[in-house]
């Protein structure tokens, strides 16, 4: 029987209205598996499966849900069974469906949230979306510097169920100050009788709700953390950060940096559900400044026009020029972009970085202008080209890397997004700055 | 008194031989942030601070010391210090230390550990560095299932110690094979007297030794895990992965990711430890190949010369039809990679992939085709050469955008790296495709 249950699919168990094997079914899976299921099914199908779920597994299944089932579930569920959902769930989870949701479901949600937890989730939702705050939970245990270890556990033991983590506990004064945190590890190893306050951690890593969440990532790495306190300016404990969503945050600021080094707004969205006009407008806003700016680069062309009439030779280089001082500079820009995110490199190291690039551009403009040189005098029979060209690209990948690794320095320093200064930027400014370079060099050589 | 020791740096402590004050500095100090106090310091003054450190610290500080360092103390501890060190360290530290050490360290290094810890890291040695198995670590609570909850907590407290974590122990039969998995929490909600094998997981999410990290890291992210057993292909428990490693591998992928994405060999070493020729190195293969791509297009620039005699005003759109191409490219190519890192997309999904961007690169470029359009006429006069330039731009970047996203797919389906499809290699091709397609046009439009 068993089996035969595991055989059928959620969805033909549903059509099949076999309610009691769908709910032994469901209650053998996980909430994340059981929040992919919902995906294969229909409206009603999805309100049919979620009413099945086990009462204690319904919150953390529905947290787990895309935006757009939530908003249909919600549509068809009671006043009551909302309530459940929306006082069960962790508070960090509440308050990221909130932020998903139309103004008109939010107040029907809000509506049906307990006073305490409406008033828990108000206040989480005025952390800025950047901050260590807007990935807190305020679900934690507190301890006492003076109860026992046994006291701890008791404590632990009664309020343990509900929280995200129970692993690290932060012990607080009775002014709610943060005064040291104490894992279960150690409480484990203590004696029964020891004081907590003796056995507790008082030199404490903490966060304050204000501090970028990108920081924070940075601290869960470095020391290998699985939960972190968060402190208001007057250092009170007001939540913690767990480990899953700073991973989460993780992927989200890497996806963030990936698209706008690929001159791209960030979006939130999967590319399968996000529509072609949505798609568009993150795309075309820098396709435009760039189409502008390499415009410009055009008009240094049309500046050259009689020198490239006599010498039509030199055209047939520039699609090469370009590409490798694209090629070079996005090199540089992205180690430096990388650096920073993650935090080896900053602003102070710009001096051993600059000398760095300039040996490292001068050592493979070298190598790959020499080779050049080699080919075309080969090819075209004609050194003075082939030197013109050999020199030029040499000087562009100079170039090129140069202004690769300063330009997202100098946007750290003005405080714009290092990320920002990627790729598409560097190219074309490296491109406007090669080609100038090109018909010097061509003007000075080419004339002898 | 306290105070002026704080005060006083550790590198001021150890050149004014305060061996007394020093020892205690570094006890109040974290291992992390006494591996940072190293770096500052010359070989002789690294050895002074290493042998200040209290004991049970010294293995754990030495484990996150830059390669450069640990060679360096190596070099001049006496044997029992390094058996000390090497028995003590965490199995997978033991084993990251002895990959990043030449051949006569490891020599020195293996003779010096235990039989017992030696045969475990010979045995981790043999995983693929890009494995579950080379990110486990073989040191976890086990337990039976015919245990007591009391008879697991003393386990726990007896052998926990020494574990990488214990918070999820790991439930064996006589054979070592996986039964299930019971967390510190439920054993805390539990009683004494329950049975772990009734109260443990059996539905246990676990690791094969020859899976790919990145989908260690996907499994941690989608269920919020903390840590996660390795079994061999008999399901026997060979070893657990902890949360602070997936999050190590989770930036590695990344930045592996972002140096593919930009034609770069990736690099495990921070860049300001990089040499020049190490660097110019990772850099100079892809430019190279680019280079000569490249080359290629300008030979079709060279074909259409006679084209270009005639009507020389073609060039100076040149740069604008390339760079806006690339980029057009380049955003698609950055979607796809990262859908497939984070697993979102995947081959199956080439269609829906394929008709949004044939629509998303339509818009896109009617937008800027059409902007084109009425910006070259009001600038030139020249209504033919206005359409051919727009007409040329919107071809480009339906051309780029379908490149761009079918590109990553062709290389995942042949089981090459997707990011090595990213901007570079995108807009090279691109390049060429976008020229040929505007020189056609040209002469269409051009010579009517």
């Amino acid at each position: 029987m068993e089996t035969s249950i595991a055989e059928t699919s959620v969805v033909e168990l549903i059509e099949s209205k076999k309610h009691k094997e769908l709910k032994e079914r469901v209650a053998n899976l996980n909430s994340i598996d059981l929040a992919e299921e919902f995906e294969s099914l229909n409206r009603e199908q999805q309100v049919v499966l979620f009413r099945s779920l086990p009462k204690d597994a319904a919150a953390d299944v529905f947290a787990h849900l895309p935006a757009e089932t939530k908003e249909n579930l919600i549509e068809f569920l009671t006043d009551p069974e909302l309530a459940h959902i929306v006082n069960d769930l962790f508070l960090d989870d509440a308050v990221d469906f909130i932020e998903e949701m139309p103004a008109n479901v939010v107040k029907r949600v809000l509506k049906n949230a307990s006073e305490d937890t409406r008033k828990q989730i108000n206040q989480l939702l005025q952390y800025h979306e950047d901050s260590a705050g807007s990935i807190m939970t305020t679900e934690y245990v507190d301890l006492k510097e003076e109860m026992t270890v046994k006291e701890a556990f008791a404590r632990i033991r009664r309020v343990g169920m509900d929280k995200e983590t129970i692993y690290t506990c932060y012990v607080v004064d009775n002014k709610r100050v943060l005064d040291g945190v104490v894992t279960v590890r150690t409480l484990l190893l203590a004696d029964a009788s020891d004081r907590v306050g003796d056995v507790m951690e008082t030199n404490v890593l903490y966060a304050a709700t204000g501090d970028d969440r990108e920081r924070v990532v940075e601290l869960f790495r470095k020391y290998d953390l699985i939960a972190m306190p968060v402190v208001d300016t007057e250092k009170h404990l007001v939540g913690i950060i767990t480990v899953d969503d700073v991973m989460e945050v993780m992927k989200e600021e890497n996806t963030e940096d990936f698209y706008k080094m690929a001159a791209m707004m960030p979006s939130d969205d999967s590319y399968l559900a996000s529509g072609v006009f949505e798609l568009a407008k993150k795309r075309i806003f820098w396709l435009l400044v760039l189409m502008v700016s390499a415009t410009f680069t055009g008009g240094i062309i049309t500046r050259y026009e009689r020198l490239l009439a006599v010498f039509p030779t030199l055209i047939a280089a520039i699609p090469m020029l370009m590409d490798t001082g694209g090629n070079a500079g996005a090199q540089s820009s992205t180690l430096i972009i990388r650096g920073m995110a993650v935090g080896e490199l900053g602003i102070s190291d710009w001096l051993p970085i600059f000398w760095k690039e300039l040996r490292v551009s001068s050592l493979v403009g070298a190598i790959l202008g020499v080779l050049n040189v080699g080919y075309k005098w080969i090819l075209s029979g004609d050194p003075r080209l082939a030197l013109t060209i050999g020199c030029s690209l040499f000087a562009t990948i100079v170039l090129a890397k140069i202004i690769g690794c300063m330009l997202p320095l100098l946007a750290r320093a003005l405080r714009f997004d290092p990320a920002l200064m990627a790729a598409p930027i560097v190219t074309t400014i490296v491109d406007a700055g090669g080609l100038v370079v090109y018909f010097r060099v061509a003007e000075a050589l080419m004339r002898l």
